[in-house]
């Protein structure tokens, strides 16, 4: 039995609200999708998800992925599920027709991966960066390298990695050293060690094809001077099937806090063979086409856990009794008692604001990629490119947070493994390291994004917030909602404009973490007002009402954080500097 | 060789400028006790928990206390450390003289409890456990038992355990239902089973003596009708030596998150011998006068795990290369980088602000007990009162964020658990529950100690705040500081007045976690003030100006948080309550 019931209802009301499925649904290469067919999808995958996909995690956490010989091991629970969950098309759900996909929204696509990773977090990333593989063979990939892999792939038979660290090269990509040279047939021979690779080796799918960063001979240094290649783990015959091993040793598995299922491999490459992707020195750049997409995908995943660990939380609090709550003639269960019921709000109301930020940045990809015009088109895709650091950083600390309140909710029983809370706890904690640190997205959100188009590129999205500002204005309900919302998003315009404003580097970095919290913790007060919106006319449904109160909570408990943080921001650098090195930890 | 070398000098300087350890030595019971004594034995302690007890923690977390057979054995590594801490007599610094204890201020064992805990939070558990029972022998013990047990504990030859938890009786320990019955010869029969109970069986002391709630027989229900029994596990011969095996049964022990060094035990009493402690149905009352000390001692967990993860957090940002940070000419040590420094001021900022409030309590505590007169005593235990659940949650909260930074600085280091920055993470994570989970601290501050003395007693802690902002007054470099301390502190005592004159007792209960957070902030900055105020004098020291330069940190970046709890305290109770428990988790 499974613990994860799929918030369905919850997901198709932030397409509709959120998203605006039906206006997503017009352009031109999704007209094949409407509303029943989207219910359908969402039912479905919730039965597989909830009742095959998620009973995987215990099992997943207690035996996890298994080293021997020189390959990785995955439970024994693994490999029917991942049959069942390829055969059924659910990792196609947006791929290109072209190559055997289903051609949906990756607006719907990401609430079918928030079943998957809510189902099993560190399964889920076989399928996840499979798809990072498929984003960047469908994008730089020459005409073979597609027609031999893109549909395995896009099937799962095949699964994909992005192999891009070096134990000297993590943040600083630009330092790897993993050697590629050519032969005279046209392929080329790599030669390095590389760390981190999440699902490098596995016993689930018939091939593994390995995207691989690597320098050619005589290539600049730096990040420039990086190529991409396609190496995979059996080369292909002629008929395109696994046929010969390739020189690619897995050498070790990682010993993680967390995602124990998922196997962290060390990969030795010695002259394996490999085939150029795109053109040389590209590498990086093609990189940063599918980093968007992965890094919403790790921002779904602080979004999955958090939901997960909400879902556990709220099972207990309402089973588990324990002293008596204010007026209660008997013994309360736990979720009567306010401090609980405050932690569960919490959890609740962040679980809701996440999946608005996520699923808006999606759909935002959606119509950058498709979108009526180029105006359009361009607006969206600027528009994601500030959404993404946002969604990564600040729904993987948040997943974190909502993790370990999860832990606290359950008390005692939280610490004992048993309980299944600590694995949450322990699982969301990757999810603000990799697919670059959050502090790199907090960098990114600053240095690269606020200035986009002078500024008009984030002013358009506070501008959004302004125009739920007004709305709200017109509900005399939401009257504090609105000044709160309304005082928030002062604060962070002028945060903003601090920033702008800033001449000093360091200064700006120095306040990089502190403005992308604000940041967020704003925008999940805007989608969950919007939602308040949604929801007023259909106020007597006490489902909408309870989103209304969910919107209320936040407005009040979570959203005056953003005030916290504005003193920091375009505060002096030499805050962060002050303090000699010697007198970091060690002084006696 | 250890990571961990002890923070001396910040410990010194905060028993001077904080504590006031020449005020406190000056009363009789101390009057031993002098600064070149003091220094002597921070320095000496320093040695011994960094070089000798602080290397047991990784083996601790890997081996972690093994069950078999009904009994608990630890690792190999803790039973020669184990007999050098107590044959140097580390335990029994504060211990009453009357049985063998050096009986200094507890002000100057929270120091030493400090090394000891950071060293080793799992392994300081036995020591810390065995405080608890040496001060509820020492108050409610009759002669009988006290001279039998106390020499023994004081000297930790024998240790003690913490026996109130059962499956149905956590938070709320008045629904236990052990039973206790008499025997003939004045000795008690006991029955019952016990769950979560710290170190309740191992092999490095002769003894356990088990301090033991129960009920006998008529008993009125809920707290007031609890006793406590002493319960050893081997009854003593006539000699008082350890011989007869009690009918105590270790049934198993739990598999838990973090601090695996400490086996957390499974008791099972079939009529057990004990003895009666005190006088019958008075158990919670006496559980209560050790609560305060107790309660400390858990929050000063929250520091030292935080401590531990801040220390070596630090070595690894200097060691550890990666990119150039601005006007670097050549790869930059991480602690380079704006983002990481950032992260290491909040570590150290949080964890210097920690160790003043949890030694200031503690000094509260010596103050009440040694006093010169009555009125000092009762406004010492009473600020004492106050202080004690914000010095638990805040710190043991803190903690949790502390560890959690530490693995962050890591990347993707920080996950595998070789490093070690993750066992800090999961060790953190029991301290926000056990003692009191950190809600019920904040209920308690809310409900028992805001309204003491009619709101006397947190008022002459915000004016003692309210000095230290006009002392900042007096000096133009803290200017800044004196207006966020300002600031903080006027939200706060709105929040109080707010809570003071609230009538609805829910939205107080709702509020209590919130306002607990924006006390414990405002208590932060509060010292940290006071730090850079006594360092001034002295700021051509570049470690003083490092203390300067830490409260500045903490005034900018963490202090503002106060305001973002605002509007949280005070708030209408529905914004908790108007979700119904359907909606919570499940809702399709």
């Amino acid at each position: 039995m499974s613990d994860y019931r799929p918030p369905v209802r919850d997901m198709a009301f932030v397409l509709d609200t959120i998203v605006d499925l039906d206006d997503l649904t017009a352009l031109e290469p999704y007209s094949h999708v409407d509303r029943d067919m989207t219910a359908g999808i969402l039912d479905e995958a919730g039965r597989f998800f909830g009742e095959v996909f998620a009973p995987t995690n215990r099992v997943g956490d207690e035996v996890g992925a298994q080293y021997a010989d020189g390959s990785v091991r995955t439970p024994d629970e693994f490999k029917p599920v991942w049959n069942k969950l390829t055969e059924a098309g659910w990792t196609a759900v947006t791929g290109s027709p072209d190559f055997g996909g289903h051609g949906f929204p990756k607006a719907i696509g990401i609430a079918v991966s928030e079943m998957m990773t809510t189902g099993n977090l560190a399964f889920s990333l076989a399928p996840m960066l499979t798809g990072s593989a498929i984003s960047l063979l469908e994008r730089h990939g020459d005409d073979e390298l597609r027609d031999h892999y893109l549909a395995k792939l896009i099937s799962c038979e095949w699964t994909g990695t992005m192999v891009l660290t070096e134990p000297e090269a993590g943040s600083d990509v630009g330092a790897l050293r993993t050697k590629a040279e050519p032969n005279d047939d046209g392929t080329w021979r790599i030669n390095g060690t590389k760390i981190f690779i999440t699902w490098g080796d596995h016993d689930l799918a018939d091939n593994i094809i390995h995207l691989v960063l690597a320098r050619t001979p005589g290539a600049p240094p730096g990040t420039k001077g990086i190529s991409m290649f396609l190496i995979p783990k059996f080369l292909l015959d002629d008929d395109g099937n696994p046929a010969e091993r390739n020189t690619v040793e897995t050498v070790s598995i990682e010993h993680k806090l967390g995602i124990h299922g998922s196997p962290t491999c060390v990969l030795s490459f010695e002259d394996a063979t490999g085939y150029l992707v795109g053109e040389e020195n590209k590498g990086m750049r093609y990189m940063f086409t599918m980093m968007n997409q992965a890094r919403l995908e790790v921002g779904l995943e602080g979004l999955a856990v958090a939901e997960r660990a909400y879902q556990q939380a709220a099972a207990y609090a309402k089973d588990r009794k324990q002293g008596r709550a204010p007026g209660a003639t008997e013994t309360s269960p736990i979720i009567d008692h306010a401090d609980v019921r405050r932690m569960l709000m919490t959890m609740k109301s962040l679980t809701e604001a996440m999946r608005s930020l996520v699923y808006d940045a999606v759909a935002s990809e959606d119509r950058a990629l498709h979108g009526t015009d180029e105006t359009t088109r361009l607006a969206a895709d600027q528009r994601l490119a500030l959404l993404t650091p946002v969604a990564k950083a600040w729904c993987t600390d948040r997943g974190v947070d909502v993790a370990s309140l999860g832990v606290q909710v359950h008390g005692g029983m939280g610490f004992i493994e048993e309980t299944g809370a600590a694995q949450h706890y322990r699982d969301a904690r990757i999810t603000p390291i990799y697919e670059g640190t959050n502090g790199i997205q907090a960098i990114d959100l600053v240095t690269r994004k606020l200035p986009l188009e002078d500024g008009a590129v984030v002013n358009a999205y506070l501008d959004e917030v302004h125009d739920t500002v007004e709305a709200l204005g017109n509900h005399p309900e939401f009257s504090s909602m609105r000044d709160e919302l309304s005082a928030a998003l002062d604060t962070v315009r002028k945060a903003t404009e601090r920033l702008a404003g800033a001449e000093d580097i360091q200064a700006t970095l120095a306040a990089a973490t502190p403005y992308l919290e604000m940041f967020g913790y704003l925008a999940g007060g805007y989608y969950l007002a919007r939602q308040a919106l949604a929801a007023l006319p259909e106020s007597n449904d006490p489902w909408m009402a309870s989103k209304i109160a969910t919107a209320d909570f936040y407005a009040s408990h979570l959203l005056p954080k953003v005030h916290g943080f504005a003193p920091s921001v375009g505060a002096d650098a030499s805050l962060v500097f002050s303090v000699p090195d010697e007198h970091f930890g060690t002084a006696r």
